[in-house]
């Protein structure tokens, strides 16, 4: 078994090589090039790919269901970034922004099909197994990205709703992924549906962390402007942990939100969120998630040796900096 | 056999009594039954049981599929109406004039998911064969969707290019509508591809007809206001035959082009396709391809009772009214 480092980076050099479907016609396959060559950590394709030899598999045997995965988290994006109007995406225009809407609407979808395709590319009497999962996850994730913009107008969501969202929208693509290569190396139907709630708890880990850096985080690593969320009035499982605080400080975030888009009201939330602790609020949420994970992974038929990199990455993602 | 007719009814109740997949997310599954509930002559479906049954299967066999082939190319509808800024579908507001372009793209992603899981309701046995066929077919017609966009800010567009185009857009569609219900139908591969040719040049019949209607066909029966394509400078079929003729006329049409949309338009740009007889143009161009679409029926094995109704639903889409 190899590092999470190293999937990763067996997972980008694949698509550097554009080991993926395309064609000729530029103003439809140039923006999918453009969106898969910005690197990132490459989380589910590795995932994807640790998990197949975790059971047993080979990475190559996983490669082209892992690619998918990974073409598909993109297409969300293109379609999320038009839908959430952010025009950066790791550092750089989002698709929308350097082409136009229609682009990242034709382009997202050809890519959710290729996606579809490279997931198929399985043994035969896998593929029924793999494909439902890989369409029950996408049901789920744009069930997730509904309940997210749904959220945006209503004042009363709870911290419970935001984790529904969160695990529809983020965690089912994570689950999806590490079940998927367990599939393919050859774990029992158990142990997949483990490793989907491994990847499940990971996920949502990750989202908070993620919630957190745009407050707390470093904006020459983050690969997006810092306070994006508290601009925006999202709905982050900071902003509704603040919410949920009764009295003053509840009462000054309360009316803070109503400040016009800007650095001063960053300033003023995040000072508030300081005050009121939220960001150990975060950090006490993504322990508990991880000792989720980490109860799952335990339960799975597996050596610890081939566990270890499971636990090391739930380290690495809930510290990261970006 | 049963007349494309019934089949075309079949589908129609089946839709009806929404068997096909959905959740409680009003937001977003809404929009889906919608689209779906509008109605049209369900050519795909019909086709697609249509010919499962004269390959001796049975059109219950073929139904999810078929009906996943109706989701599919509602989903391209939903996109489509958002890229071409189309307002108005089958007489009513399109998804996006009545939601917004958010909920249109992503019930449209969720559409082309619902789709996925319905083409692959067919026996294990087959179920490669037929998501194959689906994926590829999926990745032409977004080709040509591009090609049609990046038609729009070209001059030199040839007729050529442009039934390459909806070979893609279109052909593709209702050619893969027939094979995979060849295909469930128990059809050999030979007479499975035969029926893709059919159904592509019944494709382009078809949408030649539909540039046709648009210009000359009721605007009562039509569900979309009459000259659209004139106004939008949209390179039909008959634009292209029009921008092709040398001489006056021609350089009429050259210069009509250039009015400002509107009733006068619209007017001035119809006498002169009458003028150069563009619509006889069209009628030899659609007899043409219903003619391939007769010899891609003759070579197939089977009874000349059951090519009947292939042969009457050419006859019925290129010379209908709507």
């Amino acid at each position: 078994m190899k590092s999470f480092t190293e999937y990763s980076a067996l997972a980008e050099q694949t698509i550097r090589d554009k080991k993926y479907p395309g064609g000729d016609i530029e103003t439809l396959y140039g923006p999918i090039d453009y969106a898969l060559g910005a690197g990132g950590k490459r989380l589910r394709p590795a995932l994807a790919l640790m998990t197949a030899e975790a059971f047993g598999g080979k990475a190559e045997e996983a490669m082209n269901a892992a690619i998918g995965l990974e073409i598909f988290h993109n297409f969300t994006l293109l379609h999320d970034d038009v839908m959430d109007n952010s025009d950066t995406r790791r550092g750089r225009e989002s698709v929308h922004a350097k082409w136009d809407v229609n682009t990242a609407i034709l382009s997202g979808d050809t890519m959710l099909t290729q996606a579809t395709m490279m997931v198929s590319e399985v043994p035969d009497e896998k593929l029924r197994k793999v494909l439902d999962a890989f369409n029950a996850m996408a049901i789920k994730v744009y069930e997730g990205q509904r309940l997210d913009m749904d959220f945006e107008s209503r004042e009363d969501v709870t911290g419970e709703e935001y984790v529904k969202m969160i695990m529809d929208k983020t965690g089912a693509l994570l689950g999806a992924s590490a079940m998927i290569g367990a599939m393919i190396g050859g774990a029992s139907d158990e142990d997949a549906a483990r490793m989907y709630d491994y990847g499940m708890m990971l996920g949502i880990a990750f989202q908070i962390q993620d919630d957190w850096l745009d407050v707390f985080g470093d904006s020459n690593t983050f690969g997006k402007p810092i306070g994006g969320d508290i601009n925006n009035n999202k709905k982050s499982f900071l902003m509704l942990s603040g919410l949920a605080v009764e009295g003053a400080d509840g009462d000054a975030l309360r009316e803070a939100i109503k400040l016009p888009a800007g650095d001063m009201k960053v300033k003023v939330v995040t000072r508030l969120y300081e005050k009121m602790g939220i960001s150990d609020v975060c950090k006490k949420e993504i322990a508990h998630y991880c000792s989720k994970a980490l109860t799952a992974l335990k339960k799975i038929k597996m050596s610890e040796e081939n566990k270890e990199p499971f636990r090391k990455l739930l380290e690495k993602l809930t510290g990261r900096k970006k």
